[in-house]
């Protein structure tokens, strides 16, 4: 074990590399980029569902889709209008900046690229896992950290590395509160000890409930990358 | 990258020879080691806190309990009647056989050894995780993997490694049915596709819905430990 924390770091740092390469290109291209993270079945998908059937004619929208197997999500998000590139990751824990550059790189196929250039947002859906993509930066302007009511209020404190890295905190399924032991209270108190900057935003994509502020949150982060305003934080 | 496999497979194997220890020494004790296996927040405390207040009596328990950060599931599940050795992982994605051993051999952190001889069963929480603890055999005779049904019946599709390795499937928060988008059905036809000889036990931990039949599988496979019996095909 004693030779494993050196490789870790050089392919971490290796990661970082690319990365920085993804983050060069989206700020040229003045494209949001924005990384989502969460538990299985927090509701990642749905929320670019929602996203893409409210905002897909007001923005040029895509996404890239990290799951270890199946092309359901992206099926799903095509369905819902959003151009998607899938990435079966295998037995990989995380997507890394390789993959989402190869995936960029034919993104449908057939060999043809992603034309960043005529696009206002792109989202890179990682594999669900609260753990290991918190580590691997994808050249992303944003990091959302996507929680759900049933996973219960705990997860901050007990998944630190992931919510202190996040730009924004979505707190979804919102509409089975009554049904579950959840305090928002607590649950903003932790996010608050860990991201003190990050906006939580509580949102149920079933019913629809405070999709409105996501939504402008997405067009003023949008507006921002426009501008090339925060960069330097971002890279 | 050349390098990594290779390094990957020499800390596979590492952990593979440490759980093998780890799996004759619970043998000869003839406790019953389960590991469960969940995403964040689908319930494994909750099921031992359950299992403790309702088998504490009957059986003797207790918990080897892997979080990255905290040791309130450790608190939660002292409270509940169940000795508890908390792991800590730190950045860490799964817990690994070294990590179970140091935990057994200092079980209440003043360097005192959990009496094996002394216990019918051994639960040992795994980091929620999905993806990675899948990977790392920690000598249990059964793996349980634990779902619920707010992540959606389509988990075992997109987390096929976790579900395949599964020799119990506990799906949890049935009680959250009827608010959920959740078929039942579908989720026992995945889980089938994988693992076509785990018996797939619906409950809720809320209401108490379906634990008899969770007992009655720790009775008998607590049973089937101590007689040694299968032990050729769980090593």
């Amino acid at each position: 074990m004693a030779k494993r924390i050196p490789l870790e770091k050089k392919v971490l740092s290796e990661n970082d590399r690319l990365a920085s390469e993804l983050a060069e290109r989206f700020a040229a291209a003045r494209v949001l980029a924005v990384n989502l993270l969460s538990s299985p079945g927090a509701g990642k998908t749905s929320l670019l569902e929602e996203t893409a059937r409210r905002l897909g004619t007001e923005l040029r929208l895509a996404a890239v889709e990290g799951d270890l197997a199946t092309d359901r999500d992206a099926r799903r998000l095509r369905a819902a209008g959003l151009p998607t590139r899938q990435i079966n990751t295998g037995r990989g824990c995380h997507l890394s900046a390789r993959q989402v550059a190869d995936a960029l790189s034919d993104f449908d196929g057939d060999g043809r690229p992603l034309d960043l250039e005529a696009l206002d947002i792109l989202f890179i859906e990682n594999v669900g896992n609260l753990v290991c993509p918190a580590q691997f930066h994808l050249g992303e302007r944003q990091r959302v950290v996507v929680s759900s009511t049933p996973e219960g209020d705990d997860k901050p404190l007990k998944y630190p590395v992931a919510f202190e890295s996040a730009d924004c905190v979505v707190l979804n399924k919102v509409d089975l509160l009554e049904a579950t032991l959840f305090s928002c209270e607590a649950f903003r108190r932790y996010v608050r000890g860990l991201a003190p900057r990050a906006p939580i935003l509580e949102l149920s994509c079933r019913t629809g409930a405070g999709l409105d502020a996501w939504l402008n949150w997405l067009r003023e982060e949008r507006q921002a990358a426009r501008k090339g305003r925060g960069l330097a934080d971002s890279i």
